[in-house]
């Protein structure tokens, strides 16, 4: 397979990059390793939390987001990384069973100006839930080799 | 002990969150799992790249600060979670072996005007290297809990 080039993405597509569901294990084990607070890691004390149960880490949603724009689009690009991001917005809690859908639209391209082999894409990505509420976004950019030297 | 409250947290302050140290087996479980590109996962395979070598994956060093975060100062706090994050910049690859000192400075603080019982706090927060290089910044907030119904 060709890899996707910087010349191959264009302001305006929205490419989708599947979905993955997640368990209360799932949400656990991540928070006891990432961020240990009581609302994502403790079932009992998340119950009488703001948030009324357990919800996920903030960056859980986001891994989950990273892994399906790295294995679904990145890895059959010719990406060379990031510089990070502009805003990223929790807007509703992420849930036990809930199954996350990732997409991303292209919001801007441009070619580097200090080097040619590579230009930068701006773009929005989103999940949403199974009842199609969606609990994050995220503005950014990343690197994308020209195939050009 | 008794948790920071609100109140408690003052614009200009600065507050260590410790440090940590990575392998290189730490980057390739991380980044297999939640970023798998070929300069994340496959040593080889980053030595021709444009990094010259093996890089944790951003989203590793955004979780590292975090665990740091929860573990050294929300989980002292009456930490509510957060909404997101306004910026987040990866000046500065991270690499087998590295120490990350993490810091956060609090920028501003406000009641919230709708819920009483808590308020927002705006901070920047700073990873830094065993060299003293700045490989991370991220401008976001939290919600802290004032004591008060």
């Amino acid at each position: 397979m060709t890899p996707r080039r910087f010349d191959d993405f264009v302001a305006g597509e929205t490419i989708d990059l599947g979905s993955v569901k997640l368990s209360q294990d799932d949400i656990i084990a991540f928070a006891e390793d990432h961020d240990p607070q009581p609302f994502h890691t403790d079932p009992a004390a998340a119950t009488s939390s703001i948030y009324g149960g357990l919800i996920a880490s903030g960056w859980q949603t986001a891994c989950l987001f990273m892994r399906l724009l790295a294995a679904n689009l990145l890895n059959e690009s010719l990406s060379l990384g990031s510089r990070g991001l502009d805003d990223l917005r929790w807007l509703a809690p992420v849930r036990p069973g809930d199954r996350l859908t990732a997409s991303i639209e292209i919001k801007k391209t441009r070619v580097s100006t200090s080097k040619p082999d590579r230009g930068v894409v701006t773009w929005r990505g989103s999940m949403r839930n199974q009842d199609g509420v969606e609990v994050m976004t995220i503005d950014a950019t990343f690197m994308i080799g020209t195939g050009r030297t």
